[in-house]
């Protein structure tokens, strides 16, 4: 059995092994700050597809695919794909797993998705119910923009405090056994609503649920911030990462010297146009999957804190008026 | 430990103990076969609400609230809401959790979501993870036709394989223990694609992943279909039912007797316009936790194996010209 610790935390019985993981990315990953730490980089977002959509399943697809050949398992062997992505209905996922023919548990947490497909996945595995499973996610700059602002033919601008979608995937598969960073612990995210009504500063409409996540794992731990090398948001880009530096500093946690978040670390502000940084359920994806798998597997980082944050709404919510809610799951890793 | 049983199914080592459910509805539901099942019935599908999105929110949430009530839990044992919906980014669900301030996984299993959330609720449960879990789903007549498509104003003609979506919502509180019928099994659901592309038949759709699912349950139980008091499919309506009924008949397993469809109990054919039965996540999810569980708290109904299923599409894909794809997970039940 898996012990509850706390109000919203679990400590693995049997700590999940993340095996191997794999990250896909197009032009504007490839000339970012982390492009090597990537397994595939496509210059063209459109991948040869006819769609944007279609493109994105590819990215997912292929980071999938590069996974598992590192991982080396036999497909067979994979008891549960647990994915979701932005798109409406999910369906970036569905179409990039069908041909696997394993089973799927289709997630959505918006940007926090790494987080959850992760956190569904260890718990499987722990429990005793699958004993290998890939977590995934992916997002597409051109799909999103399309989907919940404006096509790009349009050429609107962006506010100084929007995002940049990533394009490509983040894929990890997970074992019951094997070499590589265990998930120890776990904690669930919370819905957290302060009012925020701005589409284009999605790091303030986050940031307060990753403070709330932080705050209810240490407590529920009894963990401080120093017993992690890094501690690392999602998407909450420069704004919402200044946010949560000052909000964790209000409630007494010290964000100064070990955290920092996807959405800064991915491109390179100082050479790209990325406005307030990176966003999607890929910032978060490939930045783990790709840069923070290699430090964990080296030995340079040795315990992670990853808590990727989500946006939940929609272009009709946010036509309506209604607020953006946040949500944030953490997964604690030791290399 | 859970016990993996074959390919795709656990036998749960401490069954997750369903406590009580809810069902909401509105007029056409009220108009029914098992109108006398529902927990809650308002005439109104706009239920004092300004639009259809947040009214389908409201079904929801109401749902939840009354199947608290009945089980007399305090909020603070919920150790997590599993839901999802069909709405892009399945906003229903976050708008309707958000002010229980409880833990999400949202989930999204198109009209399967009603056994995919229970089947993650389960594993949570049954892992140590968390000790009181909702799983909980909801769909509208109005905002599904208006987002999936044509406003209703548009006044569309309907085909005759055409289904009708359920308003209202189920919702069921899962416990580690206590008094009700227990999930004894559980088999994930896999993308089963035979390449329908008419969004006017989901029943052929979806009919072909149940009969996977079904196929699979049995194969890793060793269990045969006269083990169960009652088979039950989410929505395959009456044309996907009858698919599903030669399918099975082609894989040597008799569905003649004691297997029914949600979507063909709900309504009234005879005098109610739904064409080819009532469909949605509620349809399964209403059903499920108002007529079943009533059954099965009453001993009328002993085993029951309860597989809905989903299809895995957008109006983006469909307009793309993908297929659409179909999945369905499956629960054992023992009053």
């Amino acid at each position: 059995m898996d012990q509850k610790v706390g109000n919203r935390t679990v400590k693995f019985s049997n700590s999940p092994v993340i095996l191997e993981s794999a990250a896909t990315g197009s032009k504007k990953e490839s000339e970012g700050k982390l492009a090597t730490d990537f397994d595939l980089l496509v210059p063209d977002p459109l991948w040869d597809e006819k769609s944007w959509e279609t493109a994105e399943s590819k990215f997912l697809k292929n980071a999938i695919i590069i996974a598992m050949e590192k991982a080396g398992l036999d497909w067979s062997q994979i008891g549960c794909i647990v994915s979701g992505d932005l798109m409406n209905q999910c369906t970036s996922t569905a179409f990039a797993i069908k041909d696997f023919h394993r089973p799927l548990l289709g997630v959505y947490g918006a940007c926090s998705t790494m987080a959850e497909s992760m956190l569904v996945a260890s718990t499987f595995i722990s429990s005793g119910f699958i004993d290998y499973a890939i977590a995934a996610t992916s997002s597409h700059f051109c799909s999103a923009e399309k989907q919940f602002r404006t096509p790009l033919e349009y050429g609107g601008q962006r506010t100084p405090t929007a995002q940049w979608t990533v394009t490509g995937s983040g894929a990890a598969v997970l074992g019951k056994s094997g070499k590589g960073p265990k998930i120890t612990h776990a904690t669930l995210g919370k819905i957290v609503d302060r009012g925020v009504t701005d589409a284009n500063n999605m790091g303030a409409a986050m940031a307060p649920a990753f403070v709330d996540t932080m705050i209810n794992h240490f407590k529920d731990t009894g963990r401080n911030v120093s017993d992690y090398d890094l501690i690392l948001s999602g998407d909450l880009g420069f704004v919402g990462r200044e946010l949560a530096v000052r909000l964790m500093a209000e409630n007494g946690l010290d964000f100064s010297t070990n955290y920092d978040d996807c959405g800064c670390m991915i491109y390179d502000r100082k050479k790209q146009d990325v406005h307030a940084g990176g966003s999607g359920c890929a910032c978060a994806g490939t930045v783990f999957c790709g840069h923070i798998m290699r430090k964990l597997k080296s030995g340079e980082l040795k315990r992670v804190l990853f808590a990727p944050t989500g946006a939940l709404m929609s272009p009709t919510t946010c036509m309506q008026g209604e607020n953006i809610l946040g949500i944030s799951y953490a997964i604690a890793i030791e290399g």
